[in-house]
């Protein structure tokens, strides 16, 4: 018997998209918001005892699918928190059966997910059944990631899901997530539950900023001594093979690419200290002043050593895409050597170091090419040279006109995405959410192509002043906002006013999940953060 | 045998402060800094099975004092977190005895701190023994959290500390931290910890602005209704007579003072709905508009009700003081009703509605008076009527220029608290602690008088954007700056350059004791924060 909650949960509905019928006070939602959902007042209860997930017998995949079997068991502790064996939360209710039959029309059980990914699904939830039907294993994850979402409980802690129709698919493919690992040491349970939040929001790509100056926390098989001597400390402040095997394995669980970023030529100062002739000494007057710079480009042995490392990347990151980072040099050690000089007259570079900085990328950019990976790179790659030879994906980063940027760097024919507006970590009022889901990334001048070109966005959360003490406040439910901007309709989401209680209530959800998310403004939730 | 420690943990020197034997490399430091500290570098190591601390034949405290007993099998846990009975970290030491020897000079093991308490002691730590002396109890509580800081471990694990002499007293004796449980509800184990924290920190007054608009979280036993009504939930949401004894209890053995602020006429939405006609309704022309403004000061009613209140506050909270609040009152709802109007004109009060808010207060501190409490009022009271017909305790909140208030309070000789350059929830770039830091409470022209009659100050966390999920990470460390500042000497902590290092620290130690605090700026700490 289909029965109208008793007491649903606070929450709001978006009238706008929402079907709402006779019954109904209030309908609850899913965030990022859904490209098309209808809701109903008529509900089915849900009793633990009898809730079923299964794969329906046209699905491609089936029982023993790692990637939905597992989902299947984290998604069950999800929607009933409090289920254990002997408790029967329906004593005066007529238990009744649920089940959520999925169904996938590809394989791919045991891939990972890539730029290519169909994360499309269609959700229909009835009197004592739901159907989900998707392309791919990812997609699946997506619908069961909304499901969770619509099932709500009463005041008697009854489990009630309303009827409801979705069509979702995500507006842009890319939708990632920086995490930096170098300026502090992020231990693995952070990088873990990162991923979970990250799965609830439907991000899918995360950024391993992994190395940087201050410490090379990645132990590479290759070249032991570059986190032996460059980590915080070569046992404990680092990420050992089988360490970065478990978070690619945390992530495919849950549909999230993790692409690794190692930035070169600058922002190399620890790698250093494990690779010793691999940075420019910088000169002060006609002597070696004991300090080095960026990456020495001029020599041979540099590119030996890139292109090994890069191929042990190739081999330990299953991702088809890598970072090469490229940003901000400086090119006064370039300028203080000699022997840079040298280099520099004998290419014809003239005293135009960007070309010097262009020459060297363009070299990594070549050497990923050859491992078929497609090279990402900081935007000012671009800059320096907007009429590039070969085919990359350019990130916006620099603050100012970053629409300009998008703008031009589609004109050229390439890939962009975009983390200017997303610094999640930037000392501003950490409270302002809306910032983010202002954000337009489509609101420049260009053609269709060029929009096309705009493959999302992410957000970035640097480490300068951010480790496991605070990163989920700053990270949580902040970067849910760019979760639907880059997520949802966003003719249907341009309304921040619509959008609060939505979100207020999802970091709500994200809490009882045991995700430190902080609050948007006073109030409260049913949880509250490790209990009350 | 005395010895040098093979590798003393990471920490700097404050040189000014310090004698530097021949023998030392690095020293280490104590947060808040005393007043007088002396380190050489000869160490003496500690063993966990031969640590003993003891009471002194001539102490007026004896075992059974339950303030130290306890602080000693707390300390203990802090300075040898790895203790287990089966430990025997110095194998291939010789492990030799350490007696920690307490000597308080007046009893009072089973009473309150209070605002005469004398937190001063000194503590002598030379080869196998130290011996601590203070006046009370609190005194020996700071000296137990100083020595606690100065024992610190080698690369082996094993445990040392240096030869150390210190004379210490507080500049303030009134260092206070406020939380805001209205706007959000903290759980209980928030409010412990952070009562942690500030013992670590040497605060000693918790001022816990426990109700206020949004929520009232109090369950009076006089006015069951006011929580049952006011606040966000009536069972979960709530602090009961038990808990409120538990924080109690739990600051008393830190040696911190609990002063509850009732805040009133203003900041009441919520006291209205669990007690009808406590508020003034306000006035839409002729009508009332439904909503209701501040408490109603024209009723006799009213007077009752803040008197039976009070005399249950006194009751509940031992501390001296009580915060009356008395800010940010609008007038606009008392301007609108009739018989506040009929009122004014009775009372003489023309038209100036700041009148009938001192009205209000005096008669409201006449009451505390009368209960034999110390009121304490935010600026606003004061700023009213500069001419106080009684004595009570000013709180300085207004950003702006807060000395030029300090000089003018204390010319008016009311003692006088500074909060306003420390409101940590303020959402200015979070990572500014040097800004607290800065601070200089006495830096305004004023007779030697008025300076003493500034008592303290205190940093306040406000509950807009933070609950459970974020309150540790935005307290701490930046609250540590602020405790320095009204615990030290000014003069030799005015440098905050000099300060960076220690309070890096400090940090790591607070992360290391489970508190959730930030990091300064890029580096590590050798625990991270829920382990590695």
């Amino acid at each position: 018997m289909a029965r109208i909650a008793k007491s649903p949960r606070f929450c709001c509905c978006l009238l706008s998209v929402v079907f709402v019928s006779q019954f109904v006070e209030r309908v609850c939602g899913v965030w990022p918001l859904p490209q098309e959902i209808q809701q109903s007042a008529e509900s089915s209860g849900l009793s633990p005892q009898l809730f079923t997930f299964t794969y329906s017998q046209d699905s491609a995949a089936q029982a023993g699918c790692s990637v939905l079997d597992t989902a299947f068991k984290r998604y069950f502790s999800i929607i009933f928190p409090d289920f254990t064996k002997d408790a029967l939360h329906d004593m005066w209710l007529e238990p009744k059966a649920f089940v959520l039959s999925v169904s996938v029309k590809t394989r791919g059980c045991d891939g990972y997910p890539d730029e290519d990914s169909d994360e499309s699904y269609n959700l229909s939830v009835s009197e004592g059944q739901a159907v989900l039907r998707s392309v791919t294993v990812w997609g699946a994850l997506r619908g069961l990631e909304s499901f969770s979402q619509l099932v709500y409980r009463d005041d008697y802690g009854a489990y009630f899901v309303n009827k409801t129709e979705i069509v979702d698919f995500p507006r842009f493919a890319f939708r990632g997530l920086l995490l930096d690992t170098s300026r502090h040491y992020l231990p693995l349970h952070a990088i873990l539950k990162t991923l979970d939040a990250m799965a609830y929001s439907k991000f899918n790509v995360f950024h391993w900023h992994i190395v940087d100056d201050p410490s090379f926390p990645y132990q590479s098989r290759t070249f032991p001594d570059l986190s032996k001597k460059g980590a915080f400390h070569p046992f404990t402040h680092i990420y050992t093979q089988s360490d970065v095997m478990r978070v690619i394995e945390h992530a495919r669980m849950r549909g999230i690419r993790v692409v690794p970023e190692f930035d070169s030529p600058g922002h190399t100062q620890s790698w250093g200290k494990g690779q010793p002739d691999l940075l420019t000494p910088c000169y002060k007057g006609s002597k070696p002043s004991g300090t080095y710079g960026p990456v020495d480009p001029t020599v041979d042995t540099t590119y030996r050593f890139m292109e090994r490392l890069l191929k042990e990347v190739k081999f330990v990151f299953p991702d088809s895409y890598v970072h090469l980072g490229g940003d901000e040099v400086s090119f006064a050690c370039w300028q203080s050597n000699p022997s840079v000089g040298k280099f520099m007259e004998k290419m014809g570079f003239g005293r135009d170091f960007t070309k010097l900085e262009s020459f060297y990328m363009e070299s990594i950019m070549n050497i990923t090419a050859a491992l078929n990976k497609t090279s990402i790179v900081w935007q000012d790659v671009f800059d320096y040279h907007e009429r590039p030879r070969s085919q990359y994906v350019v990130e916006v980063w620099k603050q100012g006109c970053y629409l300009c940027e998008m703008r031009r760097v589609t004109k050229a024919g390439l890939k962009v995405i975009l983390a200017a507006p997303f610094y999640l970590d930037l000392p501003i009022p950490t409270q302002n959410w809306a910032r983010y889901y202002g954000v337009r990334p489509l609101a420049f001048r260009g053609t269709e192509e060029q929009k096309k070109l705009v493959i999302g966005g992410e957000v970035a959360m640097w480490g300068e002043y951010v480790d496991a003490t605070n990163l989920n406040p700053r990270l949580w439910p902040r970067a849910c906002a760019a979760a639907e901007r880059l997520w949802s309709n966003e003719e249907k989401t341009l309304n921040a006013d619509l959008a609060f209680p939505r979100l207020e209530e999802f970091r709500c959800e994200l809490v009882r999940r045991g995700i430190q998310a902080e609050p948007l403004f006073v109030g409260h939730c049913k949880h509250e953060f490790n209990g009350l």
